[in-house]
């Protein structure tokens, strides 16, 4: 009967798409003896005065967290010199670009990306019902402005950039974003997840093109992947929209806590972000030196293409079997590729020494 | 300039509702000197080991959260008897709320709830461009069965039902639940944030009814408001459904570990619920001898009608004045009445207190 009813259940609510059958339950755990590579998280402790201000917020846990996340938008538009109605608090940058694709697409709707970039965008856009288009600029540091104003992506309702990029690292000039900001009428989704690593960022762009929504993290440069902590900022008539479909308590007490208290003590970070930029050059020379390509990153990661005669996914299981954890991707441009995260120096060094055994015994 | 491209950009989106207008970004602060009686928080400390496991994941904060909330489904799993394919962990019930109505309505489709009810749920159908259906039952103790199999819900996509009730506190019999799941072909949403307050639960209900998709939340019975943990309890297939559209680290690494610690130490709250329902019972008690008509309940609140002379908005200002915060209604049929949570005993002894003051002296 159970079966049955289920049938007819389902049967009243509309068709899924194939791509959105139910998930397997299952995944392989983590082994916590591996050094994780494969994700850009930065394994840095929390200042002193951050870990305070969480506990003393776990003290509050009984009540609802502020609502529309008023103090830590206060402290963000603070912080980068905006107003708070230019500014919508996330769950993490990722709960921001799903509200972005709620708010800008509709079913039929088109989205375009330049490939290769952050694959979540594509499941994103399939949920939405809309198209995903891709525009390949492979791992260039230059900006294809005619192809996205007059090429295929033309009809797009929103241009996804990440500056610096990823998987790739490459950077554009800031200029070469104004370009597109000023002769498209489109919405420019810009997402700087890695721009502390960079040299430049495009904050001042939100003042002059409405155009322009920028996004923020603080799971990379802010070493807070685990607490989930993201800006979007922009217009305010862009931001109200994102912030008029955000459920309410979307963040809880100790992301509000642990936001406001990076945003007062960002000098705290200066250090580990040279840390990173040192390890950065360190471990792209040592990896050149061992046959690897690097591209040249600003980002705190590196997309390195193999030495010839193995692909991507080899060289992975070989460090995994070596419990050192290194991402690849399903892009084919990408198959002779890995990207490295640069952690601590004592990471970086198993990695370079698995490494060079592996480059010396490849057997094994 | 500025202005020009902001229209042309917002124009090539499809329009918003009316409704959906940005929001003001303005709210008023909560006064930290107020008892807060009007959002049905509860007001007792983390147990010292839940405390601890929080403070544990603090020092995890660089890792992204566990991918799908493995862990933490688990726990709920055991927990509640199921396999962890029947539970989706959520930032709050909230988002599992939003997820439902995501996966489960098109625009133009239809959504019934008993009303007076939570709210929230209308602004969550409105989104999705759904018509929603208030099926009135006031503050009865008896599932309207019949009207919701064949009345104006009858085409309703899913059903809301929450047991016990809020605002009205009432408890319906599991079986009138049972009854209707078993002759409805319809997903019914149970939404028992209030359940550990209550005589009975639904609980059992999954293993034999796949159009039962259960709601609980941490936010109340745990004290865990300011954390975010919800859950959804129901049959595999519609989990999945849920699952394949909710955002990755929707959780962050605290709600992960205070949700496990909390699911394992489940018997550290029951002084908490003996305490609130005793409580309940004595103010309860308390405010009829002062002239107000309160509805039996068996939640963490009191629904309780004013007395004649005043209505409800009146006395939610006087005891605001008087740092007392309660809720009140916008649905006519609740004109008279006020909320009253129910918080520790000497926040009731002030709630009595001052409307007793009141009573003896309303014009002050």
């Amino acid at each position: 009967m159970s079966g049955t009813k289920l049938k007819s259940v389902l049967s009243s609510f509309s068709q899924v798409p194939r791509e959105l059958e139910p998930l397997p339950s299952d995944r392989h755990s983590l082994d916590d003896s591996c050094v994780r590579l494969n994700t850009n998280e930065n394994p840095f402790p929390m200042p002193e005065v951050v870990m305070q201000s969480a506990i003393a917020a776990l003290e509050q846990q009984y009540l609802y967290p502020e609502h529309d996340n008023i103090s830590l938008r206060e402290a963000a538009a603070d912080a980068y010199g905006l107003t708070k109605d230019q500014v919508i608090a996330g769950n993490g940058s990722s709960e921001l670009l799903g509200l972005i694709y709620r708010a800008f697409l509709a079913p039929g709707d088109s989205v375009a990306m330049l490939s290769p970039g952050f694959s979540f965008n594509r499941k994103l856009a399939m949920l939405q019902g809309a198209q995903f288009l891709e525009i390949e600029c492979g791992q260039s540091d230059v900006l294809p402005v005619e192809e996205l104003l007059s090429g295929p992506a033309e009809g797009a309702k929103f241009i996804l950039l990440a500056n610096p990029n990823n998987p790739s690292g490459t950077f554009v000039p800031v200029a070469e974003i104004e370009r597109l900001a000023a002769q498209s009428d489109r919405l420019i989704v810009l997402d700087e997840a890695y721009v502390d690593f960079a040299p430049d960022n495009g904050l001042r762009l939100i003042h002059h093109y409405p155009n322009i929504l920028l996004l923020r993290t603080f799971s990379k440069s802010y070493a807070a992947a685990g607490i989930r902590i993201g800006f979007g900022l922009g217009h305010p008539e862009i931001i109200g929209r994102l912030r008029n479909i955000q459920n309410v308590f979307n963040m809880n007490v100790i992301g509000h806590a642990v936001g406001v208290s990076i945003l007062a003590h960002r000098d705290a970070y200066e250090e580990n972000h040279r840390h990173i930029k040192r390890e950065r050059e360190r471990v792209s020379f040592a990896l050149s030196q061992l046959g690897f390509c690097v591209t040249p990153s600003h980002a705190n990661f590196l997309l390195a293409r193999v030495p010839a005669g193995r692909n991507g996914r080899w060289w992975q299981q070989a460090l995994e079997r070596r419990k050192v954890l290194v991402a690849v991707f399903s892009e084919p441009c990408l198959n002779e590729h890995i990207r490295i995260s640069i952690g601590t120096s004592a990471q970086m060094d198993i990695l370079l020494s698995e490494i060079f055994k592996v480059v010396n015994d490849p057997e094994q």
